[in-house]
């Protein structure tokens, strides 16, 4: 039955990405591979059901060191959100599952409760439901539920040899607010301006719900099909390129200078170190699009300066990164920073 | 922003149902109380959304001791999908959150993942996907979604006085399969064909996703409404009245010598034993409907010999045990006897 010859491997031997491709064996293979499934859901009626999971796990995604728990809500309602924005889907609401230490403060759920209700909120997204059990470590289990017509579905594996690759927001600013956070000694080497704007980047990221409806008017006014490839930069923007690349069997090339980063963060960090967190960081949530370069221009135009059009989708394969010391292959480079949780 | 006056309040002190009550404020008060939350998902086309979310956790509720993975993954889908039944929903398909230590074997992960599609697959019911990420105990979050009419929506608080209580099949064979995987030395009290029966109770449950069509048509052949509320027996059949009798704002008699009990459990056990793990031992996942007695006699005749109908709703609220010694009250009983994981 089990395909695996080694009754002894253990799961931190292959990684979550590893697992996860086993286990699609168990999946249809029609909704594998984006950041949410979308199930044709009465497709006579023209809608999609999409659907999200993610489980956040103390220590592992958050902890008290850098994440009160109003932030942790926050953060697990947005990533969940996020993840249906770059569906190019509307949320419908979210449940939570939460594993809890008998000894967790009431008021620290609460607080919890109240940081997702405030993100949650914005988007007129209600919490319908989910379960309490008792666990040896707090555990948040969210499930987001969105609905999408088929048409204006965005996913990975669409993008298109000339299509522009779009980011909607500055990259690098998530991963520069941990580090302040991890190292408070750094607190002196910012402006408090400068210091509130990066950890904020961290504890308040935005789910760019906001774009599919400028989309979908832009494409209207071109006259197209709408035909946007895509996911969120929850893994890092690099990865999302790497991701979106490979699974529509092209490449990618990204020009370095092109990538929006916080003027916070140049203030504080050299170039090179603020482009590794943009590249590498991750949990940004902004949207990495790939479409026709005019609608990309004329979206970039619409979102203001800290959007960018970085690159081009290539028909070669392979996705490189052009910047002024050359080109870097960034193929072997996401596999490593990526988000791996289980190697550790 | 906190209504608890006392900061130091841990969630070992009020339980898992005194803290599900204080997070009711960040829900939506229409979706709450019921095994599912029902939306109204496009109204005007005449179909609810029902999602329901369980967490599971490994020594809390399943244990190497007593469940393989594949049991484990087998009675984890069973669950979400009795919530459905319980609901009057038919499943869509289910997500999947997995906590996991690195040392776990990926083969027990494989496994779990059988046992998961061994049972949905009875039902036509895809894994639409999930997470998977490194904890230091295993978790299972899944949330179920399913579809039904708002016709037909089993809801606890709708029963009436004089609705018959109707029980869909034996009670209590999963509390005796537990106490005989956990004391093998027990296996000896009884035959190797009971000792599956009721072994086989535990690990492999059924939910009752047959019972709703047999509804619909024995309604619709007396011509009359839908009008039919009811529970899953998950947290015990003393429980589910209790609940059902609570949230309609009625009481309940039930008559004990009516409750149906597997002969493989008398045979090995005293009545008064039997009766007692029938009433609170929990985890059957049969449904329990109170409805129009002419409906409910067809019901049952319909279903066989193991099913019954156990009682009556009745105007005075309470909820009360008729056998042989008398009439004992329930309402004490269930609070102590329902399935509290925080309380250990």
């Amino acid at each position: 039955m089990v395909k695996d010859n080694s009754a002894s491997l253990k799961v931190a031997e292959i990684g979550e990405q590893g697992l996860l491709q086993r286990l699609h064996q168990f999946c249809p293979a029609e909704i594998i591979g984006d950041d949410a499934a979308a199930i044709p859901w009465k497709p006579e009626r023209g809608e999609n059901l999409v659907v999200t999971t993610d489980v956040l796990v103390d220590q592992v995604h958050f902890s008290d060191r850098t994440t009160s728990a109003q932030d942790a809500g926050w953060r697990a309602a947005a990533a969940n959100l996020s993840d249906l924005a770059a569906m190019g889907a509307e949320p419908i609401g979210i449940t939570v599952g939460l594993g809890l230490p008998g000894q967790t403060p009431v008021r620290w759920v609460e607080e919890l409760y109240q940081g997702m209700v405030s993100c949650l909120n914005n988007y007129h997204t209600p919490i319908l439901g989910g379960d309490v059990v008792r666990s040896e470590v707090i555990t948040i289990s969210i499930t987001a539920l969105g609905q999408g017509s088929p048409k204006h579905l965005m996913r990975r594996s669409t993008a298109q040899p000339g299509d522009a690759i779009v980011v909607t927001g500055p990259h690098g600013g998530s991963r520069a607010g941990l580090e302040l956070l991890l190292n408070p000694e750094l607190k002196s080497q910012l402006t408090p301006e400068n210091y509130q704007v990066l950890v904020r980047s961290h504890q308040r990221p935005i789910p760019r719900l906001d774009i599919l409806p400028i989309l979908l008017s832009l494409t209207q006014r071109h006259g197209d099909i709408f035909r946007v490839s895509g996911m969120d930069s929850s893994d890092g923007l690099g990865d999302a390129v790497y991701q979106i690349a490979t699974a529509s069997g092209t490449g990618a090339r990204i020009e370095a200078d092109k990538i929006p980063i916080l003027p916070a963060l140049l203030d504080w960090v050299p170039r090179p170190k603020a482009l590794e967190w943009a590249l590498f960081g991750g949990e940004d949530f902004e949207l990495v699009l790939c479409l026709p370069p005019a609608i990309a221009r004329e979206l970039v135009a619409k979102l203001g300066p800290m959007s960018a059009i970085i690159g081009t989708i290539t028909e070669e394969t392979g996705v490189c990164l052009a910047h002024s010391a050359g080109l870097n292959h960034l193929e072997s480079l996401t596999g490593q920073k990526g988000f791996e949780h289980f190697h550790c």
